[in-house]
């Protein structure tokens, strides 16, 4: 049991917005230790019921597309509307390079400058589903904080997309003009999780490509069956550099949110995402269980091993496993 | 220990290729009586090698693209070659009508008429990934009893297609002559998962409609980006009724068999399902395993509900299960 006085602090320091406690709640639940996961605990606990009037907002494409000026442009956008924008990011290649996206605070500068925002890098390591929770959690406490724009970006890589897919209600797919080379090297399914398409950098040169590279999009997305919300992603055209477009796309996802909470799909949407959520962390949490009983993990790890190379079929093997260690 | 007599019985049974035996051992895999499963666990390690010569083939395709006739021709056509062939099916619908495809043997008169052709209908009960596990299963035990082509059909519900990929070495989709309307209805996803496209029911006044379908199919595909073992899934037509198309698509499996065997993708494919279904199982396994505390299963259903409604952050809930119950 965490000292109660402490929670306390921290509990009340989340709660009014305070950024040193915000910093520290979240560094807990970052931490690896059980002593601070537990109280991570009790503060998420409390504040577990988010913010329903929130909008949890996905910014997603392929380096070089202008994620970080587009969320700069339209975060401070945002704020001079009465905003509190939070920034938080999923960068799966950071558990690789060491590196992290947003990690480098300057790319944000006057965002990063603004009393009514929030930026928090990627945390530099773990799995892709560490980050995610984390993410997750993270998103909790700001929300509890008063925050009530949440922006999390990723980088198109390995699986962030269906990973910020599932803990943002509305996910924006930032395109380059240039459409059929970006779309031959777009990762496969991304098209069909986003909600919204904005070719971005439409400046300059670039205007007429952008226009190009919008009604192939929209061709392309024509392809695609309906979904079940009955939402159809609409294709803007924007420009951070210039700031043009970004009410357009302010106002789309608006309509999508109203559009999206009327038939339900809204609630719904963040009410599967806990529950799956919840499975993630529960099997998770199986396995550590498992982990920890002597020889536990040297003994998955060479069954894994046979079930590769074929010697063992994996259903027997998994059994097995079990037998020997949780029973 | 089961009864060593009866289990070698049983496994030189399969291995000889009888046909009772295989019934039998299959439907031990498919019993939820845990001595059953002991039994079956038994007969599968020692067939847990399969049959690295075999090709698996996942054969799937809306209702009435003529998914049963297009089986039983290539089946009746591979058996004059010289091949012994299998047929399973994955249906998730059968879990919820209680029918079953396959079910009805009548559908293919001929092939099931033939000695060299083993048809075993998908369980009608079990959820996807119980009746996939099976199926899997199953593979094993008919590649050990000699049939050395296995045709695994699903119907286009669910995540089945999903899960036949996962357990196949190429997965055929069919097609019906009319493109745009088919392309719209078509699952996400799926022409993503296929490894070659064949548009069906060629015949008669379609042919001409096959030909645009197909066309239009190869612009689709063309969209999306080149897969990883750098095929290009080709676009065929057929007509399973007047038997045309049908040594096309063989020999196009063929070629795909022999490029993905010179890359190391076929073997590394085989590899990576065995390992991803241990993974599902262990997960499968563990869970069992708390669900046999007392209370757990009323405890983890509750901890859901609260989660759903936002009550209770999903990761603490999670953790306080596995304190309460496994600790």
């Amino acid at each position: 049991m965490p000292d109660l006085t402490q929670l306390n602090e921290l509990l009340n320091g989340v709660r009014s917005g305070d950024r040193m406690s915000l910093g520290r709640a979240i560094t807990l639940i970052e931490s690896r230790l059980d002593s601070h996961r537990e109280i991570a605990d009790h503060v998420l606990t409390a504040c577990s019921e988010g913010n329903s009037e929130s909008i949890r907002l996905g910014i997603t494409g392929v380096p070089g597309v202008g994620k970080s000026t587009f969320i700069e442009s339209l975060g401070l956008a945002l704020i001079e509307k009465g905003h509190r924008v939070a920034v938080l990011a999923i960068d799966p290649s950071s558990s690789i390079s060491g590196g992290s996206i947003l990690g480098d605070k300057t790319r944000m500068e006057k965002l990063s400058a603004s009393e009514q925002a929030f930026i928090r890098p990627s945390p530099s390591r773990g799995t892709l589903g560490g980050v995610a929770q984390n993410t997750r959690e993270s998103i909790l406490l700001l929300e509890a904080a008063g925050y009530d724009v949440i922006l999390v970006e990723t980088v198109g890589v390995g699986q962030s997309e269906t990973a910020v897919h599932d803990l943002v209600d509305c996910l924006v797919l930032l395109l380059l003009p240039g459409a059929g080379d970006e779309l031959q090297g777009m990762k496969r399914g991304i098209v069909e999780l986003a909600d919204l398409l904005v070719v971005n950098k439409a400046d300059n040169d670039n205007v007429e490509r952008a226009r190009d590279a919008s009604k192939e999009y929209k061709r392309a997305l024509h392809l695609f069956p309906p979904r079940d919300s009955g939402w159809n992603p609409p294709v803007l055209q924007a420009s951070a550099l210039h700031d043009t477009g970004l009410s357009e796309v302010w106002e789309s996802i608006l309509v999508f949110r109203e559009k999206h909470v009327e038939a339900g799909h809204w609630h719904a949407r963040r009410q599967e995402q806990s529950v799956r959520w919840f499975y993630e962390a529960f099997s998770y949490e199986l396995e550590k269980v498992f982990r920890t009983k002597e020889g536990a993990p040297e003994a998955l790890a060479e069954a894994v091993e046979q079930v590769r190379s074929g010697s063992l079929p994996p259903v027997a093997a998994a059994r097995d496993l079990l037998r020997r260690f949780l029973s």
